[in-house]
C-alpha cells in the first residue's frame, strides 16, 4: 500500500518539478525533501516561499490521502521563520485532529540544521471518492 | 522604474520554472498570469495548491516591492476556492493598509473565465534595506 | 423568517455580553455593530483583539446561518490593521464562495470614520442540521 | 517583576469581562484560564468562538509582553477542532520563533480533559516603547 501512494504522488508534476521527493508516509503522517538548488531560488537569492509552500502542502496531501479516501486542501496559514541559504528542507505533516469530513494538519519545513523555517497549518475536507491507485 | 522592477524580478527562478509572467506592476499592486501547463498539475490532474500559492506569494512580492524598499512575506493564508481545470491564472495583488514597517496585501486568483480560484491574505515586513536594482 | 433569525442569534450570550447588535441579515451576508465601552478595552486602553473577532465570527455565525443550514467556523484569519481609539465598529460578513459543504466568507470591520481595521477570512463547514429555531 | 505584568495585565477589561485569569507568565510563554459560564455561550449553546480567540489572543499578549518590550498582534489564524461543553478552558501561549521585530507564537487551548480545542498561530510586531508598568 505504503509503494502505491507513493507510486501514486509521483505523479503529482509540479512536486517532480520542485524536486521533492516522499521520505516517510504512512495515513496522517508524512515527511518530505527537496534539495534547494538555484531553481528554487528568488531574486534576492534566497529559496522561494512559493517552494517552501509547495513542499508542505505536498507532505500534507501526502499524509491526508495516504488512507485511502481523497481529501482537499481548503485553507492554509503559513508563518515564514526564516530565510532559507541552505543545501536542503525537510518538511513534516502531522495529522492534528481526525474528523470524518474535516481534518487539521500541522505541518513544519525545517532545514539541514534542524532549524525550523516555516509552519503551515492546513484545513482539509475528506470527499466520498477512493483514491485511484493503479 | 517599471522596467528594471520587471528584470529584477525575471531573475526569481522558482516563478520562472512555473512560467509566471509580470502583466503589471506599480507599488502597491501586480498583476501575474501563468498559462496552465501539465508540469502544473498534481496527481489528481488539478493544478497543485504551490502553483497557486506561489503565484500569489509572487504578485505580492513584485506589489510590495515595486516601491523600491525590500519586503518580506511574514505569514499567509490561503483559501481553495475551486479546483482549476482552465488553461489559464491570472494573481493580482493588492494593498490594502499600508504601513512603515507591516503591510497587509489582498491576493485573488481567477481563471480565465474571471471565476475567483483562490484568496489570499499576505502580511509583509518591510526591511530598511533597498531593492539591488542593475 | 429575519425577525426569528435575529431572535435566535440575540441568544448568543458571549456576542450579547460584548454589547453587539445585528444591524442587517439575510443569508451570506450580515452586519452588526458594537459601540465601544470601556469594557472593550485592553490594558493599553485600545479595544482588545479579542472583541474585535467576536464581532467578526459574530456576523459571519449570522450570514452563514441566516439560510436555516447550521454552519460552523472551522478556520478563521484575522489581519488587524489598525488599533482603534473610536466610538463604534461594524462588521460586514460577506459570502465569497458558496459550497454545500464548505463556505468561505469575507468580514471586514470598519470604524465610526468607515476606516478599515480589520480583515478576517473564515471557512465554514455545513452540516446537515436545521437551525432551531423558536 | 512578575506580579507588575499581571497587575499590568488583569487592566485589560474584556479579558476581565470574559473571566479569564493569568495563571503562568514569563516571558515568552504565558498560561490562562476560563472558567466556563453561561455568558460564554452562543445561541447554539456551545463556547462562542470569540471567547476561544480573546483567551488565545490574552495568552499571547501576556507572554509576548512579559519582556517589557509591547508587542502587537498583527494577524492570527485560529482552527476550531472541537465544541466546547465542558467547565474550564486552558491557553497555552509560546513563542516559536525570536525576532527582533516580529514574532511568532503558536497558542493551544485545551479543556479539562486535556482535549485540544483550538490552535491559533499569532504572529506580533515588537515597537521600540515599553510596557508602562506602574
Amino acid at each position: 500500500m505504503k509503494d502505491k501512494i507513493i507510486e501514486y504522488f509521483m505523479r503529482d508534476r509540479f512536486a517532480v518539478l520542485a524536486g521533492i521527493k516522499i521520505l516517510e508516509v504512512e495515513p496522517g503522517h508524512a515527511m518530505v525533501e527537496m534539495d534547494i538548488a538555484p531553481k528554487h531560488l528568488n531574486a534576492a537569492g534566497i529559496v522561494q516561499g512559493g517552494a517552501i509552500f509547495t513542499m508542505a502542502d505536498f507532505a500534507f496531501a501526502v499524509a491526508a490521502n495516504a488512507g485511502g479516501q481523497v481529501t482537499l486542501s481548503v485553507s492554509a496559514n503559513i508563518t515564514f521563520l526564516k530565510s532559507v541559504t541552505g543545501k536542503k528542507l525537510i518538511a513534516e505533516a502531522q495529522e492534528v485532529s481526525p474528523g470524518k469530513k474535516i481534518t487539521d494538519y500541522n505541518v513544519e519545513v525545517f532545514d539541514e540544521s534542524h532549524e525550523l523555517i516555516a509552519r503551515i497549518n492546513i484545513v482539509g475536507y475528506r470527499k466520498r471518492s477512493k483514491l485511484e491507485l493503479s
